[in-house]
């Protein structure tokens, strides 16, 4: 049995969901292991971590638009308003989809569906570079 | 330590809560570990895996309806409704509910509280076949 | 490679945040591991885990507000009202934001974010004991 970890940095410029799947699946390749366990932990408390359709690019623009109407950008709605009117919703959805997931690895490879990719929900208007620690283990 | 994983096949019949903890707890079981780490992970973009209260009904009936309402089957709210009414409903469900699960084992058994099930999310209302895929490392 | 497991036990005066930080990288650093993942479990379905900004106040009371505006307490919503209107909205609440969570170790430290602190999100009134359990595995 072995472990490794690794801090992958995203740069994001502005709310949406940014595709990481390939990214990951190649740090998690280079270790070769037959099975064992993935773990992504994104640190931040205004981002997130999400494993969505990959097959049509409306299911994301309805995803955007539902966070957007069950936690909107509503200086009114919120105390905490200084940093932003993007902020206090950015912790809502945050709070709502999580930070961390977990993947087993079967037969070499991690067990995610067809229609499944890995994505950093980013709910910051502005650029920002993210951090995402990963931690594999297996044999 | 050791580690085992499988792929658990589930057919739905439609929405709704099913309960997977016996089906899990035997898999578990049958690798008789002192301590260790289960991992769940649902293969799908719409189906989830919860957690709940196993003691009353009306609680199963009240988070149906609750979801029902917050991520509504109503086709003018979504662009993407090629798959039906209820798909991205069920996309946005997912999201807000989440794919993976982590239970650790102590002494021989899973740390599930007295009240606390296992349950696939059936979002879709035609059958279908799901798959989970676990993941248990320990010794 | 090796593990540990325990339960931490976490008396709650009624609805809030508490920050459980302290208590738990306090019990990781005892296990002293270069590199491992931490994974937390609510044995609860009434009282959730969250990790949330742990600079301005007032984000939790924006969260608490929220989730008290999504979910409710309202007796009339629901059919499982015989434990109290904050029974059923506190199980929505915790479908929602969830029972574990996993933080790899890097560097002999949890590889939480600047801002990022782990909370306990009780969402029942009354005083109860809650029960988390903690696994940890590495190096």
């Amino acid at each position: 049995m072995r472990q490794a970890t690794t801090l992958l940095s995203i740069d994001t410029p502005g709310q949406g969901l940014f595709d990481i799947t390939r990214r990951v699946t190649s740090w998690v390749d280079q270790h070769d292991m037959a099975e064992g366990l993935l773990t992504l932990f994104c640190r931040h408390t205004s981002a997130s971590l999400l494993i969505q359709e990959n097959a049509s690019p409306e299911v994301q623009v309805d995803l955007l638009a539902y966070f957007a109407r069950i936690a909107p950008e509503d200086a009114r709605a919120y105390t905490h308003d200084d940093e932003g009117a993007d902020d206090m919703p950015a912790h809502l959805r945050t709070a709502l989809t999580g930070v961390n997931l977990a993947i087993p690895v079967i037969d070499h490879r991690l067990a995610l569906g067809t229609w499944q990719s890995l994505y950093l929900f980013e709910h910051r208007r502005r650029r920002h570079r993210r951090s995402i620690a990963l931690h594999l283990i297996g044999a």
